[in-house]
């Protein structure tokens, strides 16, 4: 028989053991962070109606999704985010939901996209939102778990960028340029590559240049002669340009209000000048329609936001006649993943097992067993080497796969020896609640 | 804008929170049963080359499978089950797994099934394996993971029933009958639907009647005029069928002996009588070519084995050269759930949470989420309620979620109040730590 090349597609990938330990273990964190807030967990299905996953897209989308009809003549798709279906399953099951609902998924999605810039075609998002609930206390709750989320994985230094749409269209309104919000957008996203005098000119393409250089302040109005301003100092400016306190801006400031009662002294997880309010926050603004933001971890500036998100206020117009205002955003764990190997911040091992019951006779199978079940029901973890191997193989295996204890059965049955594969040491005449204490240490 | 109707494909469905918890802590046992036998996690990308998962499948299965070309012009298919892209796995890997493997993976796969069947297209398969020892001692392994997962999941009352495909090959071997072997498995499994009558005319079709009558007596060997006999018993009449020990029969002796050995006296998790030698198993034994085994519940026998497999002497031929030998088995998630509500020992729960903040007076709600954080701290899941309404409708919406206490900041930062929402009464004047105690309890 032919032997069919065993290969994965292009932009997919198999996960190893260790690696899928540290996926699976990373997940677990977070989705402990997560239950730690009330957060709870929905699933849905990976395939749907494309009319359903594509309504609101266009363009890229499109053009990334997998799309096929199936035997029963459907058009159907692989869902490309988490938040698509999170509108659909809001609007099909409304009557069961009680709001505020406070949800996380946490599943993989799948894009087409160009592999060559390192990205993958399936991956895992965590996904969290807050629907129901309009006030500023469930956008600051969704900023706090974002901090205490990735402080519970070993970030703990980074900044929230935050800058809010409604502020912003209010300050394109007030000068009259708000037809232009779009290309506005666009271009002011390139402000720090391509710096200010080009970004000044590219404006005065459509607007003045008096309403260029208003536009420019507005953007950098969280940046002083020292660098970063604090939020109060930005967001007094910010209310300057827009002729004085707003309904946006006091929702910022009562925000900015929570953080300060929640961590007067930086008690643990969150420090007040981890919130940044940064009106040069473009990305996102446009289908967000409230508070937006982006995380910066500042040992590893180049990775890019981890987890952005904000607030919309229509998630699920596309498919009911409710309006629902929802606060969430999203982890992306591939990403996430890499940030923290790039930190050394990501633990190695490529097994669970505590210690290893090592073969010395294979007709003793079942004894190894029994043997392995009484340190199991204490809560132990414990691998059965299967096969009679000379003891050093043994040895040399269970060490190569990270297990840190060889068990080696005596042929009196009432004694044990353990084999210490770091020290490289064997103890010998051990009982079994010896062996229980060394190993659960 | 036009609503889209929000509803999900046929055969698929959404999990609502309570239904997401059952399936996300079912999952998470199942998985911790697993690595206390030292068995460590892979995955694998949902979307495959057709051709890799199509190889060895025909007639029904390709007919199920959801297959389509990629935007890049690729043959590719769902995966339909978990052990085709392990087989493609091990071929691709095997240069960086130590052997004996033993892996689980837990995942989604899809089937274009007949959903009238109350089946569903997307499901969950738990699958394990151990991957190149060829003893009963791994055989054993899988079969007593078997049996101590199902009780860390509530399900004492049970069997596994064994069968040995060689050992049936060669008794058909013996009598001349190896040929028609597919038609004979076919003609049997038909026994307990149509009897012994009609599968002895059915049989004879093709054999002439004393070959009929002795494969009738082999594949009823283990049952005896007062009811099923016990494994020693049906395994010498197995061997007297085949004219003596042999290599297979060995096999099977050795793995009983593990068990009387493991278990001399029901030592937790597994009796001898649960391992019940049984050669009217053909299901599967098509493809397998060892061991093959069947889960019956006692307390459900209705709802048919959760958990089969059995040893694949060839697990990668379709891809590689080396021939790898395999046992394993598979739980079906979505029908082990539906297994155990029937029995009703599935924990309803639709939250985590352990307690709620209420809500007094919204400008707080810095200070809620700093009290949370406290709480969370000590490894405690506080929600935060967002919006302040009456007091009653918060008690109201918090025990409606399964939230047993409600916590209430007083005035005076220093006490607080706890709601008991079971016994409907409010204890004042508590400190931090009396709350902690409570609700920990």
């Amino acid at each position: 028989m032919a032997i069919i090349e065993p290969k994965v597609l292009k932009g997919f990938r198999d996960f190893l053991p260790a690696q899928e330990i540290q996926k699976r273990d990373l997940s677990a964190k977070i989705e402990d962070s997560f239950r730690s807030f009330g957060f709870v967990p929905i699933d849905t299905p990976a395939l749907e109606y494309t009319q359903i996953l594509l309504g609101k897209a266009g363009g890229e989308t499109e053009k990334q999704v997998y799309r096929f009809e199936d035997n029963g003549g459907r058009d159907v798709a692989l869902r490309f985010d988490l938040t698509v279906p999170f509108a659909r399953f809001l609007a099909e099951h409304r009557a069961q939901l009680a709001l505020p609902f406070k949800r996380y998924h946490i599943a993989k999605v799948w894009r087409g996209e160009n592999t060559q810039k390192g990205r993958y075609r399936e991956f895992t998002q965590c996904d969290f939102d807050i629907v129901g609930s309009t006030g500023a206390a469930a956008d600051f709750e969704i900023l706090l778990m974002i901090a205490k989320t990735l402080r519970s994985i070993g970030i703990t230094a980074g900044s929230i960028h935050l800058n809010h749409r409604g502020l912003f269209n209010r300050f394109l309104e007030s000068i009259g340029a708000l037809d232009h919000s779009a290309a506005i957008l666009r271009t002011v996203d390139k402000l720090s590559k391509i710096g200010r005098e080009q970004t000044a000119a590219l404006l005065e393409e459509f607007l003045s240049s008096e309403k260029a250089a208003q536009v420019l302040a507005f953007i950098e109005a969280g940046t002083g002669p020292a660098g970063t301003l604090s939020f109060e100092e930005t967001l007094s400016r910010l209310e300057e340009a827009v002729g004085g306190p707003c309904p946006q801006s006091i929702h910022l400031r009562t925000l900015h209000s929570f953080m300060l009662d929640a961590f007067p002294h930086d008690a643990g997880g969150m420090r007040q000048e981890c919130l940044v309010l940064d009106p040069s926050i473009t990305r996102g603004l446009d289908y967000y329609t409230g508070v937006v933001f982006e995380t910066f971890l500042s040992e590893l500036p180049a990775i890019g936001s981890i987890c952005s998100g904000g607030r919309y206020d229509n998630l699920v117009g596309l498919y009911s006649k409710e309006s629902l205002s929802g606060v969430g955003s999203s982890i992306g764990l591939d990403r996430l993943i890499a940030a923290l190997e790039s930190l050394d911040k990501l633990p190695q091992k490529s097994t669970y097992a505590q210690a290893a019951i090592v073969c010395v006779d294979e007709q003793n199978g079942g004894k190894y067993q029994a043997l392995a079940s009484r340190f199991r029901e204490r809560g132990l973890r414990i691998e059965v080497v299967l096969d009679a191997k000379a003891l050093p193989k043994q040895f040399m295996a269970a060490e190569k796969s990270g297990i840190p204890y060889c068990i080696i059965p005596d042929r009196e049955p009432a004694t044990l020896k353990l084999r210490d594969l770091k020290k490289r040491e064997t103890i010998e005449g051990l009982s079994f609640e010896d062996v229980y204490s060394i190993i659960k240490k």
